[in-house]
């Protein structure tokens, strides 16, 4: 799987745990919606300081973010 | 500290622990020595593909890239 979609993935589980819509979590992350659903759906190669909004509204540190399975191997290529 | 320094640290650390020069690294994620001199030094907000691409030039997973004390608190803003 693509690096950009798992982070998606890795989004969405880490948001539906909290019971945030996509909403929520574009508001606290001061990020659009829309952006938000491509980023979830795997279709943006986000940044850095992005990943970091994210994952302080998720109240993630990025260790934790990426402390997952879905991140715990380089077979599959970008 | 801006996570973009914090990633600059990260990879230069990785880099020099495995004993590999800027050109070496430049060599094998196939990105630009200027652009990892400019990652290293915080100057940039690097997506998640070229952070994949590094991590993998570097030999370690994602997960093991952010498993240190700089990406495991909240309290530094980017």
């Amino acid at each position: 799987m693509e690096i950009k979609a798992k982070i998606g993935i890795r989004i969405k589980e880490l948001r539906e745990i909290k019971n945030l819509s996509q909403k929520d979590l574009s508001y606290s992350s001061d990020l659009d919606r829309s952006y938000i659903a491509s980023v979830e759906n795997g279709k943006r190669n986000i940044s850095i300081v992005n990943i970091e909004k994210i994952a302080k509204a998720l109240d993630v540190t990025l260790k934790d973010f990426f402390n997952n399975g879905k991140f715990d191997n380089n077979s599959a290529s970008s």
